[in-house]
């Protein structure tokens, strides 16, 4: 009945859908999916937020790895090692196949939101996930020392090591919102800001055009999930770039970058102290338990989530 | 001592090579493998008859198809059939890494041939195996009904089923030879045109601007190897090509196929009685056992093969 939009990165939004899942008619959620981490590799376009959420949803994620997909083998990683080829952005097997069919779908002429409706289709799930864009926007990260470098070397291959001082989301000027976009995001009774990364994974879904207004101008029905839970970051940067860029690295320092986005912002019970900072930074505090380590917790968050956006017929 | 230099397709010349590579130093040797059955799929550049013949000379071709690595795994494949993918042309997991490395060095500038040296060293091959060229040429097929379609639709999806009736080299003309092509044609001791298809092996090599020309110059010092024993091809449509192309599918129809080409023709036991035929055509017969079922007898076809040039300084 009530529709959901989502504003996705990777790990974090894959797992709170996947908790969504649990709560709401899957045809009601739209997953709007970050594509700036995107990147060409051996010829192959790879789009690992896209592919994360996607595996995950089907289950189907590598549990030893946290991407690609369960019972992966590496053989063909063995014989590029063999050449010395590129071998620092692990791809599987199994997971390869999936970058084979994107890869010809898109010489094919189909954008990447149809063959995104294809990968998800063929795992059987019913939640519509679409790209940001079908246009190519790619995440530059400016590091210590004044090299620009694309995200997946920042963030695979050095291991998010460097001090980052820049991020740049090359292309998103140019870039037209992937079709279903604007109207999820207009006709959602609740957008969701997952618990993703604000500046890499948030902030170039919202730098395409049209998509930051669109989700301004509904600021009172949208609810961010704090990726900072007790003075870090779950997993990934997320805490050395909010210090980076000069936020506190807490859920008030959160509240201070989403509060033009969001009404309310769900903090865990561990920051619970923070919940009179987060309400001076500009937002509504929420407190509940936001580490998804089992389904059941993850349901419970989707849940206390959603219900902070009273349905619009309700409201005063 | 002696230096050698190889037309080559795939199977076929393989084996020869290998045969080859008993009997010479293998630094003498140069083979020239044909690239016009190369294509894209799924974003990778793959080289059918160069891996084929590293592959085989690396003796880690897969022995259960004649094509791909030695161990293979179809991980890949599993995942491009759910999501009913192209899987028509056969790629292992093994496989897949030679395609991905030669498709990453080819966007960062690298030249076929360059990439070619790189897989070659890396499977500690020391003979050169060289691409006919560094730019795109593309085999087209005419079937029966008049569709023109690319080589490996024709070859591999409709397993060679279909009449053909032209054959062209998309491409070709505005192709160079590869660096050191000429030099290995011009300085050869001894030029074999291996045991691969007339039409679409040998043919292709030869539409490169110079090639002809280059192996013409030197008829009297070039041996061919009859692909055509007893009536038929060993493997794949030879023998329907030949036909279609007003050849006698015989040892005399490859003679009037290969007479401006080379002097010497060696052809198969079983076909001694053609011998004469052979030299109406236009070729200097040489008959010994042509069937490479191991590798003793496919040595002993590469000595018996290369022998029938004598050294031009003992030449009358």
């Amino acid at each position: 009945m009530s529709k959901i939009a989502v504003l996705c990165g990777g790990v974090g939004a894959a797992r709170f859908l996947r908790g969504l899942m649990h709560t709401t008619d899957h045809a009601d959620i739209t997953a709007i999916v970050n594509t700036a981490d995107d990147m060409r590799l051996h010829g192959l376009a790879i789009s690992p937020d896209l592919d994360t959420c996607t595996y995950t949803l089907a289950e189907v994620i590598n549990p030893d790895t946290g991407w690609g997909l369960v019972g992966e083998t590496w053989q063909a990683k063995d014989t590029l090692d063999r050449y010395g080829g590129q071998t620092w952005f692990g791809l599987g097997d199994r997971d390869l196949g999936t970058h084979l069919y994107r890869t010809q779908r898109l010489h094919e002429g189909a954008t990447l939101a149809q063959v995104t409706r294809e990968i998800t289709a063929a795992w059987d799930l019913a939640l519509n996930i679409i790209p940001m864009t079908n246009d190519p926007v790619r995440t530059r990260v400016t590091i210590a020392g004044g090299e620009t470098i694309d995200f997946q070397r920042y963030f695979v291959e050095r291991q998010h090591a460097d001090v980052v001082t820049a991020v740049e989301f090359a292309g998103a000027e140019q870039a037209l919102p992937a079709p279903g976009v604007l109207a999820a995001i207009a006709q959602a009774d609740c957008l969701v800001i997952a618990p993703s990364n604000p500046f890499v994974s948030i902030d170039p879904v919202l730098a395409v055009p049209g998509i930051r207004d669109a989700v301004e101008q509904r600021r009172a029905r949208n609810v961010a999930v704090s990726p900072i839970v007790g003075g870090g970051a779950i997993k990934g940067p997320a805490a050395d770039l909010m210090r980076s860029f000069g936020h506190h690295v807490s859920a008030a320092g959160v509240a201070s970058v989403y509060r033009s986005l969001a009404e309310h912002l769900v903090i865990d019970t561990i920051d619970l102290d923070l919940a009179s900072a987060v309400e001076q930074a500009g937002m509504t505090p929420h407190v509940t338990n936001t580490m998804m380590t089992s389904i059941e917790v993850t349901a419970a968050l989707a849940d206390y989530t959603t219900s902070a956006i009273k349905p619009a017929t309700s409201q005063e």
